[in-house]
C-alpha cells in the first residue's frame, strides 16, 4: 500500500507570493506540490507554465512537484517541464493520439508518469498502458472549470480502478482531484485513493496544518 | 507626444515573489507592468493567465497593467483579463480572423486596446483599424523564443508607423518590445517609440531604479 | 416504460414553407421535432442552426424540439439552441474532451441532455454519465452523409444499451436515428428503442398521418 | 456601370415561411437573395446551409441567390452550393490559404466569384486575383455578430476599392454589407458601392416595397 | 486459418531505387508490399504518398500493396490510394470521427479496409465495427517514432483480438507491425498474428530471402 | 545578376527509379534538384518526405536540393530536411505565424532560406524580411493542384519582386514555379527570374537535354 500523499493545489494559493505559500503549505504537513497547468485550448482556462514551476525549485522548494497537464497536445511541452523541475507528469489521453509513446517520452526525461481521466472518460482507456504508468489521476470534478462539488460516481470509479491495480501487482498511486475536502476525505480513501489534491480547502483555510492534520486522519481511519 | 513609459515585462522576474518584484520595479520608476501570456500554440511557450494578474491586484498594484496575448484565438480569454484587472490588451492580427471585432470587444470591456506586428508581419494590417487602438505594439524580437538580439529593420518598422500615427492625429502609443537596453534605447526612442518594454535589461539589473533612470534619460534626449 | 415518440426529422421537409410541414407533420401524429445541426466540421455538411430553431417556436411549435448537434466543438453553441427554445440536445462524445461538463452545461440552460454514439462508437463510451443524462441516441446510419440504409449491428447495440439502461433504474429514452421505416421500426423496437427519428420515410409519404399510424402500430406490437 | 442591385439578406426574414418571404421582397423590388452562411467556426454562429439555398430553388425562386460564406475551409463546400442553385459565392481570404484556386473553383462549378473583406483586412488581399472576381463585398460590421452600426471607415474603403475597380476596367461589382439603411445609402453608393445587402432594414419594415424603393431613389440620386 | 504473409515495409528500403528493391524482396519470398504513409499530423513525420505507390504499380508491381494511413483526417486521401492502385488501406479509429464510414469509403473505391489499434487504444474500438473490416493491425510499437523494441503487452491484445475474431466467425486478417524479426515472430504467431510487417529485420539484411524463408519457417513451427 | 538555374520537380520524375532519374536530369544540364513536400493540410496532397531527400544524397546526388515545404505548420519539420541533406528550404508566409523565426531557424540548421508567395498572395508579405532572404519564389499555378497553365499575372508580380529585390542590393533569387516550358521561359526570365522549375517540361521530354538546353538558350536570349 502506498504511503498517504496529500498534494494542494497552487492554483488555490496566492500568485502574489507563491514561494512563500508553497513553503507554509509545506511545512503544514503537505507532500506533493499539486501543479495545474491549463492552456486554454483543451480547457478553457490558461494557467501557469514551466517558468513557474522553475521559480519554485530555484526558491528552494524540493518536495515532488506533481505537474497536471491539462494541454494539447501534450508532447511538445513535456521536455519543458521536465527541464524545469516536475517529479511526476500527468496527461489526460484525449489529448494524446500517441499515449505509450507520450508515457515513454516522460520517462525519458526523467519523470513519473500519470494518466487522467475525466469524469466521463472510460476506464478501458487505462487498460493497455496501465503496467507503465507510475499514477493515475481520476478527476471528480471537470478540469478547468471552477465552483464544482465532487461527482458521486467517483466512488465507483475509484474502486474500479483500484481493482486494476491491485490486479497488475504494480505500485501505481491513485489519486484524486475535485472537491476534496476534510469532511469527505474517508470516504475516498475507503474507496482507493491514496493520492489526495485538494485546493481552496486547504489554502482557503485560515490554519493549513489544521486541516491537513484532520485530512490526513481520516484518510488514516478509512484505510485502516 | 505621449510621455514615456518603461514597462518591465515580468516574464524576467522572480515569479516565487512577484507581488515583491511588481512592487520593487515600480517604486524604481517604471510606469506599467508588462505582461506576457503564451498558451503554447501561438506560440510555442505557456507563461501565464487572468489569475496571475487578479493576485498582483489584490497584491496591491495600481500601476496599469499592460497585457500582450501570444494566445490564438483571442477573444475568448478577453474578459478574463478584463475582470483580471488589465488595463491595456494588445494582440495579434493573425490570431484573430475578426481584428476590428476583437479591438471593439476588448474596449467593451473596458480596457484600451493594442495590435501587435511580428517582425515580418506587414503593416498594412494596421491601416484600417489604426483608428481604434490605443497602442501599437512593434516586436522587434521573435515573441515566445529567448535569447534574441533586436532586430535592425524594426527601426524602419518604427519609423513608417510613426507616420502612420502621426497622420491619424490620434493619440496613440507606439510600444517597442524585445532587446530593448538601456545602451539602444536612444535610437529606438529616435525612431518613435514612446513606450518601451524591457525585461533582463531591468530584473537582471542589480539596481533597478539605476537601468530605468538611464533608459529615461536616453529616452528624453532622444525625443528631445 | 417510456411511452413511444416519433419524431420526424425535419432535414427531410421542404424548408421554403418549414413552419406549414412542421404544423402538418405534428397534427399527423409526430409527438417530436428531430432537428439535425451540421456544422461542415463534425461531418461534411452544413445545415441549419439556432435561428431556424427560434422561428419555428414563434411560427407557434410547441411540440418538444430535439436537437441534435453534429458540430465540434460543443459548448459554444449549447447556450443559443437553449436559448432558441431547443427541448432536448444530444451531441457526440468524440466532439467534446469534457462530456460530463457539457452535460451539465445543456441542463444549466434548462434542457434535456442527450449523448449520441455513432455506428462504431463503443457503448462504453455512455458508462460513468449515463445516469446523468436524459436520452441515449444510436445513429444506425453515420450522420452527415445521405442515402444509407439501417446498419443491422445497431440491433444488438440497442439490447446492450438497452440493459444498460434498466440496469441504471432511470428514465433514460433510448433514440434511434438512420433508415428507420414502418416495415423495420417493429424489430427495432422490439430491441429496446422508444423514440424513433424518421425523415424521408415520413415526409416523402403521401399521407403524413398514415405512415405515423403505421409506424406507432408496429411498435406497439413489438413493446407489447 | 454596373446597374444598383439591392439584396436583401435572408437572415432577417421569418425562417418558418422563407419561401413567401422571399417570393415577396422579391415581388417588391429586390434584386438578388442575399444568403448568409455561418459554420460555427469562421464566425461564432451557424446559419443554414446548401439544402436551404436548394428548397428556395425547388420553390420557384429565380433571382440571382448571392450566397456569402462565412465559413473555414472554403473549398469543400462550394461544389454543394454550386450544385444547390447559387448564382455567385463569396469568402473570405483569411479563410482559404488558395485564394486564387478557391475563385477558380467556384467558377468551374458554373457560379460568379467574390471576396470579401472585413472591416480591418487590408484592400492589398485583392491586388493579384482582382481581375479574376465578379465582385468585390466590403463588409461595413464585423460579420457574425449582432446589432452592429456602419463601420464609418468602410467609406473611404469603398473609395479605395472603386479605383482599384476602375482602373481595372472591368465589370466587377462593389457590394456593401452591414448597417445599410435608406437613410444612408445614398452616402454609401457616393463613395463607390453598387451593390447594397440589407436586412433588418428591409425585413422589419412595414412594407417592403416602400423601403426598397426609397433605397434605390437614394442610390439613383448618389450615382447621378 | 488465414495463410500466412510477410509483409516488407518499404519505409526500409532503399527509396532511390524503390522498384528495384521491391521486386527484389517480393522475388525473395515476400507476400505483400507495407506501405507507410505519415502526414506530420497524425504523426511527427512525413513520408511518401500516392504518387509512389501509382509509380509502384506502373513498374509493374503487382502484389497486394497494404497501405497504412497514418494520417488525419483520413476520408479525403483514400480515394487517392484506391486510384493509385492499393489493395488494402487501413486507417486508426482516433484519425476518424466516423469509423464506420470511412470502412465504407474504403470498400466503396473497391479495396480492402482495416482498422489500426496503437498501443494503448483499448480493443472496444474494434467491437461495433470488426464484422466490416479485412484486416485488424495492432502496433507493437509507436507508429511513426524511430528506434523502438517490440512492445511485450502486444502479445496479450494480440490474444485478445485473435479471439475477437474467431468468435466473429469472418475471414479477418490479423497484422502486427513494429519490432517484429526473425527471432520473435514464432512468439508473436503463437499469439494469433498472421501477417506479418517488418522493415530493417528485412531490407537490412543481407540476404532478403533468407530472413524471410526463416521467419516463414518459425511462424510455421508456431501455427502448428 | 544571379547566374540561370534551372531546377527540374521530381513530382514529375519516376518514384520507382528515382536515383536514376535525377542523375540523368543533371547529367543532361539541370542545376538543382527541386523537392515539392505536401503535406496534404496545407494542400490537399500528401508527396515525399525527409526520407526520401536523404535517399537521394546517400545515391549520391552532390547538385543542390531546393525543398518547397507546402506544409503547415512549417518548423517541426525544418531539422529533419536540414538533417536529410536539404540545400535551400522555402516556404509560405501564410503557414507559419512567426515568418522571421521560421527563417532564422532554417539559417540555423545551415540552409538557405527562400518564401514562396501564392498567385493572390500580396508581396507585401516580403517587405519586412526581404533581406534576410536567400530566395523569393512565386508560385505561377497554385501548388498540390495537377494540371494548370501559367498565370498571366505572374509577370507583373514578377516584375515588382524583381524591383524590390535589386532595391535591397542582396544577391536574393527569384524563382518561378508553375507552367514554365521552353515557349514561354524567355519571357518569364524578362519579367526578372532567375531561376527555373519546370516538371512534366522536363521529365515528359524524350531527350531532357535537348529542353534544358533550349530552355537555357532562352533564358539567356532573354536575360542579355
Amino acid at each position: 500500500m502506498q504511503p498517504t500523499v496529500i498534494a494542494p493545489s497552487i492554483l488555490s494559493a496566492n500568485f502574489a507570493r507563491l514561494g512563500e505559500e508553497v513553503d507554509r503549505v509545506l511545512a503544514a504537513g503537505a507532500d506533493w506540490v499539486h501543479f495545474d497547468v491549463m492552456d486554454n485550448h483543451y480547457v478553457p482556462n490558461l494557467t501557469i507554465g514551466p517558468m513557474v514551476c522553475e521559480a519554485l525549485r530555484k526558491h528552494g522548494v524540493a518536495a515532488p512537484i506533481d505537474v497536471h497537464l491539462m494541454v494539447e497536445p501534450v508532447d511538445r511541452i513535456v521536455p519543458d517541464f521536465a527541464k524545469a523541475g516536475a517529479s511526476l507528469i500527468s496527461f489526460h489521453p484525449e489529448a494524446s493520439a500517441h499515449v505509450h509513446r507520450t508515457v515513454q517520452l516522460i520517462k525519458a526525461h526523467g519523470c513519473q508518469a500519470g494518466l487522467v481521466l475525466n469524469p466521463a472518460t472510460p476506464v478501458e482507456a487505462l487498460e493497455w498502458v496501465l503496467e507503465d504508468l507510475d499514477l493515475v489521476l481520476l478527476m471528480s470534478v471537470n478540469p478547468g472549470f471552477g465552483g464544482q462539488a465532487f461527482i458521486p460516481s467517483a466512488l465507483a470509479k475509484l474502486r474500479r480502478v483500484r481493482e486494476m491495480i491491485d490486479r497488475s501487482g504494480k505500485p501505481i498511486r491513485l489519486e484524486i482531484d475535485g472537491g476534496v475536502k476534510a469532511d469527505n476525505i474517508g470516504q475516498i480513501a475507503a474507496a482507493g485513493a491514496d493520492t489526495f489534491v485538494a485546493g481552496s480547502a486547504i489554502f482557503n483555510a485560515p490554519d493549513y496544518a489544521e486541516v491537513i492534520y484532520r485530512m490526513k486522519a481520516a484518510v488514516a481511519a478509512a484505510r485502516g
